[in-house]
């Protein structure tokens, strides 16, 4: 079994190409909630969506959000009753999120949402998410205290961050499912997300990170950053208002304590010995993942650093 | 200042004739809740919504639901999702449940609301739930007690019925508005509704008959069944199910103790005398409302019933 810890796009990417290579079933992917956010009354787990799209072959790719074909009446019907619209919700969306409301209010859980939800589609991993408590990334700025989903989508990621803060963090326990899919994995995958608001939250839930220190099997991440930018996101904003150094190096240094091998881009390998200072196995490989036959050449390069046989 | 009793589609079309002859700020609807159904974790109001959407010039009125050009891609998603789909509910139509379910949940009544939507939709008329308690029409049949939209639209109104009970109705009151807009009425209409499961439910809310009664103004009632028929729906299934008479004179009768006027078909004018026996003024005219002019014509003779002068 392979365990991959995701965010949104550029996990979902990751895993489209890991499913082609070893079976879905075989698969479990821990999902950052902490982006999660309620707008119009409704529950809405944007990375947990993007992946679950992703793998159901429904996602609009060009565009990086959200499902193809999509129409936007609701959402208008909405802004016509006096609603704020800047995130964006299709009408076919908006079933989900009315879905997974519903249920949440009869009592279930985040994790059995996702698994239904991931069924109903025909995605054939299981798709955890890293709670079912409520965590919320709260970016704070200037002008205060934002939601992730304010910082990044209706303010455009423009305010500089002077901290970032996971609300709830101190309840939250991993999902059932979360600590025995680290513990019993074959081998585990940082996916190339935000390794400060994609990764770290799922990192910060009690016992996460200290089942992925203390796992048997190897860990392997692929890195977001590559030639001091990030592929896709603030990521790179965000560590450079932190005073991080903006690079692949920098990525491995905030998972020293976990990682066994890291994969960089060609563009930075020139920072391979340094990463191996660290005392990780280090490999540069092309990891922007423009089509299907990269996204599938990623996953078997994680794979490979991991000693897993592959399809 | 005239006050009108409705249900749902005969209820609107006769409200659309009569903004056309008084000022729609004069105009104020007392609309049944009984028909109201949760359905997906949202709140719907549908005869509420059919005036509202109506009045607004937004309504499907050749479907006789919802709202004209609507699409349909949420409640697909829904059915993915293994919901139940028998009602159906179109995208820019699930924004307003979205809508007022989020309010309801923050605390708003359903009459605030229906105020909020209408004023947002561009209606004049003020438009009041007749209680903001939940008031819940269920059919008794055979197969066991139905929800009155499970009757309707579900089970397409085949079942006989043996008894109509508002569950709820005896903690409800009637909403803000309600009780004054009877007693400083101009003049009262009781619009061609069904008189069992649309009038009937704001009837027995604690209060409102007894208003009728006692109030200074005139209250003329426009009936729903024409030629032994019911013009929409399925009132005369519903009356002969429980051995009432169907007919226009049956109507009046139900409405007696309250009743100044009645206006029935040409089709029912052997009725007159019948109806005029109960100590009622009755008239007859051309009741079925095609297009404008028969709906502007039908609320200019129930204002004459009622002594009113019309623009």
């Amino acid at each position: 079994m392979i365990t991959v810890l995701a965010g949104g796009v550029g996990a979902a990417k990751f895993l489209q190409g890991l499913v082609k290579i070893v079976d879905p079933s075989e698969v479990t992917v821990i999902v950052n909630t902490g982006d999660d956010v309620e707008l119009h009354g409704l529950y809405i787990s944007p990375d947990v969506d993007t992946v679950t799209y992703t793998l159901a072959g429904l996602a609009d790719e060009a565009r990086g959000w959200g499902l193809r074909d999509e129409t936007w009446e609701c959402l208008a019907a909405l802004k016509r009753l006096g609603h704020e619209t800047w995130f964006n919700l299709g009408d076919r969306d908006m079933g989900l999120h009315i879905h997974r409301t519903q249920r949440l209010r009869d009592g279930a859980t985040l994790s059995e949402v996702a698994a239904e939800v991931a069924s109903a589609l025909g995605v054939g991993c299981r798709i955890l998410p890293m709670s079912d408590q409520r965590v919320e990334t709260r970016i704070k700025t200037r002008d205060g205290d934002l939601g992730f989903q304010e910082y990044l989508v209706k303010r455009g990621a423009g305010d500089p961050v002077q901290a970032i803060d996971f609300a709830g963090i101190e309840d939250a326990r991993p999902a059932d499912g979360v600590t025995s899919a680290i513990e019993e994995a074959q081998g585990i995958v940082i996916a190339p997300s935000n390794p400060l608001i994609s990764i770290g939250p799922i990192l910060a839930v009690k016992g996460i990170r200290e089942a992925l220190a203390g796992c048997k099997a190897p860990v392997v991440a692929v890195s977001p950053i590559v030639g001091g930018k990030a592929i896709k996101g603030p990521a790179a904003d965000m560590m450079q208002a932190l005073g991080l150094e903006v690079s692949a190096y920098q990525v491995a240094e905030l998972y020293r304590d976990f990682l066994d091998a890291f994969i960089l881009d060609y563009a930075d390998a020139d920072s391979l010995e340094r990463v191996r200072g660290l005392g990780i196995k280090a490999i540069a490989t092309d990891t922007i993942m423009k089509a299907l036959p990269q996204k599938m050449a990623l996953a078997r390069s994680a794979l490979r650093a991991l000693g897993v046989e592959s399809k």
